[in-house]
């Protein structure tokens, strides 16, 4: 027997409704790339979506057309998100930090219609058009008098949008029709398309609004650091117009000068974005002995946060840290680190224990850890296994069914993460499962290993792999860049770290390098590091 | 295109397994109805009602049976609950405040196929069991050796459970499959069955838990004092094992000393319940001097909340009140009075005109006010019309096709309260449609004259209806019940209203009688007040 209750789709159209309807008025503040600080609101963000949805069509863009977009995080950017998914086209966020080769690749294989571009981006998309026959139009995120000389036909998009008025009814379709598209940067093999729906992105923004995940409200006023073009904003696009909470966009200016001045000057309570840009602003505000009086909190997600970090903030800034992680496969948030009842009655040591973890899984993310073999592992806090996951809003595949083998039987998504789960729910990183050292059968975490090493004084980076070993079949071994001007010796590095692990994990040797190869979004690239040494062996 | 994103039914079972695996230890507290206070846990309540779903497939129950419960909240109720979910029956729950015979009709009406009963209600059971054929099995809340004497077959739930190991897996099925039932009491024609899904139930959980709604956390300690019979106990039976909050459950005793024992005892952070509850409450708290100390916010539904209660709350007790409002066919929640930032810069006068308001919508609930040809009206704060609604957890239809007449063709349920819409969207109940007085054409609201009538001091209750008037159509009789001792006259009554209202809106008469009628779920009878004032006719 079926329910009687209304059907009423899950499209995301709804949630710009809700919000132009209930929350008018409620100001979205952007630094503009154009120069300037632009303030709109949930209402014009709305009509003005409307425009974006009805040029589209009129442009001859239909239902499952991926409209690509290379832009910061600003209102134009907001509301071309809502047009295109308005008329059940797909957004597809390009992250601009790639080549262009690798832009281009993941444009063809997308197939992208159209393009929307800020200013900033002109030159890589001069690098890369002619190299992707489906693109058919590039509107670039200005005013027609600040559409630049190009050798494109680039159109202005305030022009584009001046010709139409607005008189557009969103279209209705089943729920799980892909609303938004966004490759993953993995470290081996091509770019993967991860393919979000409409219900996905709106179960997942329902989610992270619950209050011990993102928790927004209609007093919040957020301002996402994260960028749109990184796994949905980390659902802040959704989560935000949902609720009504005032959205305050950085534009391209990521500096940590810039990013206080937006959040002190609009008074934001809580933002988001990766360590990197947190280790910037807490330099800033160091050198500047600036103050945050308005933030409440602050959410760290995409690699894991430095304890000296969470302490500076928390003890000296007045400001909670939330740990949080996710994954661009699960739209992408997959556990945050706020406190349950149990860690409330903790003490401020141990708090800081459960701190560094990546956090718990709200309702509609299930998470587990097995072994090899697919057997459940317990939640200890000790034992870490493969970490996998379901949900809603995790893949089921990647664009062009690539990437099969992460998704294994049971309907779980493997993350290629390991780590540990405790026994009141909260999950720890403790490695990737391809950097894992496997030692006499036994694993060894490089990243608890690298975490400690980096705590040395004359230690500015360090990273961990496994080298093969005639008796262990894989042994640890440390490489380090020393900070300018030191030079520590491997047995000052090793018995820093005596007694602090125990003594099977203790890395076999030690390596100085001047620097140690990143990804495109700032992650240690191990595959080029394991190349490097790829003929090096312990002498012991 | 569809989206890429794993295939997650929205099923009920989900949301107690994530309870379970998250918060396993996380306290579930009830007055015992056999005695005592009685203390489980998530991860008890869902192995228990694993073993409720085995017993019920054991007893030939299967997909789409109802299930009666006749009961108190109670942690067996609610591990009951998903127990018959969980196979994909439907848990009916009935209102022991009915009388017999209608519960029977309803019962007849379901074809309810088991009952689940606290002792407390044996003696209902006994007047109809025999008057309901499709009922096999009576299933008592207690102990064994607490089963009474009975000429019925009566069985123990707790021998009943412990034959079964729990050894259970639990059904996958649409997601829109019922899952629950409960008939609304009108106040004319036969009860109509609201039927709810898995679907429904879960989003709804999901919407209720947002910041701005009731905004429950794993911190959060709830006290529903709302029934799980009344309106699905107003979502906290899904929304508090979703985020892990403690629930704190009254049990059978419902009287101001006994929730007030509950709520310092059990140290609840957030309780909900009708205004006649927090009456008793405040009464109980005044006379014992009592604090609430816990206690962080109130919410209060089901009929409108004096301006005096809420200020003697949040004055007093230093309790926030949350105004809310909903209907059975709505899941039930469809407004809750939370601040947005524009009423939290208000001076605390305009802020007490808001929350007498019964709030604003959630994303899921679309709400709309319109005039008798379906014209939408401007939100305004002042303009009432028909508040119409549509959203996923929103009926839309009764059982058996019953109150077509309900459901409009725009597909928005006409909710038959009347209402204002103001700008920052808060809506405010002025009437019910079948008891707004259109006099002259302009609509006249007969609750907005009650309150003001009970502002004076020797008035304890007051009921206004519209009577036939040749020049007006309709003008409205004032009818009071006096405090006890006072004799009022009816000219001290409206020069007290006058100054109050629009001059127009005066009641052409005031009549004093013992008693007004009430329906069993205690709101005030105006058919019946109706009939009585019949051949009432004003001399002027």
């Amino acid at each position: 027997m079926q329910g009687l209750m209304q059907e009423w789709p899950l499209l995301a159209y709804k949630v710009i409704e809700h919000a132009a309807l209930n929350h008018p008025n409620r100001e979205v503040i952007s630094r503009s790339v154009e120069g300037g600080i632009h303030r709109t609101n949930y209402l014009d963000v709305r009509n003005r979506a409307l425009k974006v949805a009805q040029g589209l069509e009129k442009d001859g863009c239909k239902l499952g057309d991926r409209i690509a977009t290379l832009a910061w995080n600003t209102w134009r950017h907001l509301e071309s998100w809502y047009g295109i998914m308005g008329i059940g086209a797909i957004y597809h966020t390009l992250n601009p930090r790639l080549f262009p080769e690798q832009i281009a690749w993941i444009m063809n294989d997308a197939e992208d219609k159209m393009l929307f571009v800020d200013l900033t981006f002109i030159p890589i998309v001069e690098a890369i058009a002619d190299k992707v026959p489906s693109l058919e139009k590039i509107i670039v995120y200005c005013e027609p008098e600040n559409l630049p000389e190009s050798k494109l036909n680039l159109i202005s998009y305030e022009a584009w949008i001046s010709e139409l008025d607005g008189d557009f009814k969103w279209h209705d379709f089943d729920e799980n029709t892909a609303a938004g598209m966004c490759y993953t940067s993995g470290t081996t093999g091509d770019p993967k398309g991860v393919l979000y729906s409409h219900r996905s992105n709106i179960l997942h923004g329902l989610a992270a609004n619950q209050v011990d995940m993102l928790g927004l409200s209609s007093r919040d006023r957020l301002l996402p650091v994260v960028p749109m073009f990184h796994a949905n904003a980390w659902s802040t696009a959704f989560s935000a117009p949902m609720t009504g909470a005032t959205l305050i966009f950085p534009g391209a200016q990521m500096d940590g000068a810039s990013i206080y001045e937006m959040l002190t000057k609009e008074r934001a309570t809580v933002t988001a974005a990766v360590p990197t840009v947190w280790l910037m602003l807490l330099d800033h505000l160091e050198k500047d002995d600036g103050k945050l009086p308005d933030l409440e909190r602050v959410v760290i997600g995409g690699a894991a946060c430095p304890r000296s970090m969470i302490e500076a903030f928390q003890n000296k800034y007045g400001v909670k840290v939330c740990h949080a992680w996710g994954m661009t496969e699960m739209s992408p948030l997959g556990a945050i680190c706020t406190f349950k009842p149990e860690i409330d009655a903790m003490d401020k040591d141990a708090q800081m224990d459960i701190s560094v973890k990546q956090g718990h899984a709200p309702f509609t993310v299930e998470m587990k850890i097995t072994d090899d073999e697919n057997n459940d592992l317990p939640w200890d806090g000790k034992t870490f296994g493969r970490l996998k996951v379901r949900g809603p809003a995790v893949a089921k595949s990647y664009f062009k069914g690539r990437g099969k083998e992460d998704f294994d039987a049971n309907g779980f998504f493997d993350t290629g993460d390991v780590s540990t789960m405790d026994e009141h729910g909260y999950m720890q990183i403790t490695d990737r499962s391809k950097d894992v050292i496997k030692s006499g059968g036994e694993w060894i975490s490089t990243i608890d290993l690298e975490n400690l090493a980096v705590g040395h004084p004359d230690v500015m980076e360090a990273a961990v792999i496994g080298i093969p070993h005639p008796k262990w079949d894989e042994r640890p071994l440390l490489v380090i860049v020393p900070k300018e001007g030191k030079s520590p010796k491997p047995e000052e590095i090793l018995s820093f770290m005596e007694g602090k692990i125990a003594k099977w994990w203790m890395p076999n040797g030690v390596e100085f390098v001047d620097e140690i190869p990143h990804t495109a979004t700032g992650k240690i690239q191990k595959i080029d590091l394991r190349k490097q040494f790829s003929d090096y062996r312990f002498n012991k």
